[in-house]
């Protein structure tokens, strides 16, 4: 059976080839840009990904936010690390972030059960 | 002669004593939240900042950018390190984001100046 | 049979319970902030949480959004003063607003609903 | 059957006959100068729910990209035209804005596919 | 000597004229229902003025929150409300909001200060 | 004597040519991105320009808005043209948009006013 991460990660998978079959130059740079913006540079891929999961956050963006707790996870980032990070985002971001930690939590949850089983 | 870093420091202390003094344990309590969330935990000091700062770009704040720029190259973060991360600020956030890059640059460089005079 | 604000009531319910099980003193201190800005001070409870409502409306999160309209409802509000703090909400947000009055609306509908049941 | 998009052009309708019941002057105030700002002007219609559309996007509101998809079609549109405008839009508001991109297109392939049965 | 709320005002006056001058329908009745909006409805004027000020403070707009500021404290609301009310904005909205907490708090003093002389 | 529109490009061009210097890929194809997102496609150049007028005025960036309205000035629109495209961006932000306006509508005359002269 499928948690909603999976469903998430089916239908980001199934809208970026829908998007890339759009074939539109300019989106398609940006789709690559962004895909750039988080690999090894100055900075190591792990820590981008962090700045990404908080810009993510306080931006209030529950898809972007499980996009880079997978990432995270798969980086390295312990629980103890990134509940660290939620506590940024939530500070700089105010009350009307704890709907996205909530979900924050619970998608972190679904993808660290995933590893056990 | 003042740079406009300093005169934002200087009305950031003022204005923050002068909200000491309205004296409400609320604030008072959010302010030292504030200061805690960026303290050594699971995640050091020096990556905590470096989450505000991105934090600070892609909600466009230019007073929370110019604080955590002091905070960031304090804790020893590097400017191509920090480029890194304002590049990450840049793709998340969008075109929208430009002229707190050109605010967060300058700012860079002029606590770089300080720094070497 | 379970409402959406019942299921949203359930679940925020259970994520809180698991927010206070990761045990990060951060994050349990803003949940406790959090609570005490509600609670009667020089403003009085009934006050502070229309400007929750308002607050949550023109940031336009809808979890956010069904708490406060509950904790309006139940501090004494009538529908005709919250849809006059709708308003207020919806000029200053503009037609982005709209979707999220929408549901609040209907959030009261069903809160009132359940009272008269 | 009712697809995503029917889905939610009946609750808008619902929705919005609910608060027209509510009969607030100044609400009923608000949605007729939406309704207006939309019509022919110094602006044609055409452009203006162009103009509606990348505010949608870049403000991250997937009720509203939805209204103006179908506004845009409805106005003659291209596809290719409505690409443009979704690059218009990512480039702005940046990689936040791509969960919306992906309703956007799938919203557009939606009501594309209602033309053709 | 003039002080800053007092340049804002006189700008804010100056531009208003200004734009009563493009004589545009759609854009005249938006500042009209924007002023209707803070009257004495179901609501009274003081707590619209109030929920106004929240919402400012919260989409962080420092003219939005000086105009406001002015129309609190002319509707009669005290230091010790208006500083509750600042708390509100400052948890839901998160440290983002603290640059214009201490633009709010200054803003109100300068307000005082010209009442008291 | 330069006016605050001068000052502004002088500015712009400045830290552009400094974060050019800056010498980071990524950020230097984001430039070029954006440089490219208003260039004649599908929708010609005048149309984009005006999109991200709007953009720039719904999420509330001065900077911004002067760029663009320099743009959709010397692409062709007209003043009751672009009145137009504001009332847009008006009623879809809302209120917390009028400082903006009123920044947009001066900017405009500024730059008509250099036109004349």
């Amino acid at each position: 059976m499928s948690d909603r991460l999976e469903a998430f990660e089916a239908y980001r998978r199934k809208m970026n080839e829908r998007i890339a079959d759009v074939d539109h130059l300019g989106i398609k740079r940006f789709f690559n840009l962004d895909t750039k913006a988080y690999e090894d540079g100055a900075l190591d891929e792990k820590t981008k990904e962090l700045l990404g999961l908080v810009a993510s956050m306080v931006l209030r963006c529950n898809d972007c936010i499980d996009y880079h707790i997978i990432q995270c996870v798969d980086a390295g980032w312990t629980d103890e690390e990134l509940y660290d990070a939620f506590n940024v985002a939530l500070v700089v971001g105010g009350s009307i972030v704890i709907p996205h930690l909530r979900h924050a939590v619970e998608s972190l949850d679904i993808y660290r059960g995933r590893e056990r089983s």
